[in-house]
């Protein structure tokens, strides 16, 4: 299996979501399955799983479909969540808190091994077995553990000021919440903006579409 | 402004943006802004905002660019932000705390009316002013208070049980934290699903990628 060049990140995006069904199969104990299958249960078309796939060099053989096991784990590596990619966390507020404590980071390619914030309440807490750091002492921790992934919990006006000095201190990719749009201004950073505003308001278009 | 029909979800699913966006330009006080700028900020092309904005019937007037407090209020109006729908949350854990008290449903085009739960710890809390009821209530509550959607923040298997159940009670639209797949199952009614690991894959493929 042999990864090309130049992959749209809407294939990239979904990628994930066939991660997510390949391994409910799994679970099941299905050994194959033909795209058609994995069409109906995903909601797409036979002919879009097969190009999405496609993309990494195909994974299925005509007429048998694909090997379950194998392809999870094939997708799983493309997507990389075998290499625990050093991670900290950017204010253990409500959200933080709820992320560091309920998300299983590790299974989806993450080890969370700093949480910051500047907030003298929070500083000296333990959420997920990680002492919450005073934000002072960014510098001299990335130093030393060299952490790659921040996610930031913060509000926007927060998260201006302090990504630059992030991807100063080696930071390559941002899980951000924080509603400030980081994408544009650090081209070569990779940048997950979280909205959950935009699903909600999207939600209320459809739910009037319904009524 | 008429809605026009058959709009693509891909096309919904970018209005929240530009009224993020838009919403942003207002606060600076800025009264026009032409496709080309808009597309430079939003990181998109000239030629993709009109046409996203052409399937409601458009909005610009050419050489003058769009009227950013008219344009605003449209894609307000078009995703119902204004309406306030009723709505339940489901699961007052770490997840329904973070957001039952830290989004704002309100500016987002819902009247968040009701929280339930099974634990005996958790009910009679109070979350944003709202006392944490038994989910066994659920039926009084939906017969008197109608409310349309439901945020689902309880696991998968919880979700499974329950969604029919709220269906019945006359629940139009499911924020869904769940990891339960709702939408292929019932048709008809909206679905807004909230993988959080789904943008951290990506993250990881994405950061892979740039290392």
């Amino acid at each position: 299996m042999s990864k090309k060049e130049n992959i749209s990140l809407s294939v990239i995006r979904r990628l994930p979501r066939y991660y997510r069904f390949l391994g409910e199969l799994k679970k099941s104990n299905i050994l194959r399955i033909s795209s058609a299958e994995l069409s109906r249960i995903m909601g797409l078309t036979a002919s879009q799983i097969r190009q999405d796939l496609n993309c990494f060099g195909g994974f299925g053989q005509q007429g048998y479909g694909y090997n379950v096991a194998d392809l999870y784990e094939e997708i799983g590596k493309i997507l990389g969540i075998k290499e625990n990619i050093k991670t900290i966390l950017i204010g253990a507020g409500n959200l933080g808190k709820t992320l560091s404590t309920q998300m299983d980071f590790h299974s989806f390619g993450f080890d969370l091994i700093g949480i910051f914030d500047i907030d003298s309440n929070l500083i000296g807490t333990t959420l997920n077995s990680i002492v919450v750091k005073d934000v002072s002492l960014l510098e001299e921790f990335c130093k030393k553990e060299s952490p790659k992934v921040a996610c930031l919990c913060i509000p926007k006006e927060a998260a201006e000021e302090i990504a630059e000095r992030l991807v100063k201190l080696g930071i390559r990719g941002f899980w951000n919440f924080s509603h400030y749009d980081m994408s544009l201004e650090y081209k070569g950073i990779a940048v997950e903006n979280v909205h959950l505003g935009d699903s909600l308001m999207t939600l209320s278009y459809r739910v009037h579409d319904n009524l």
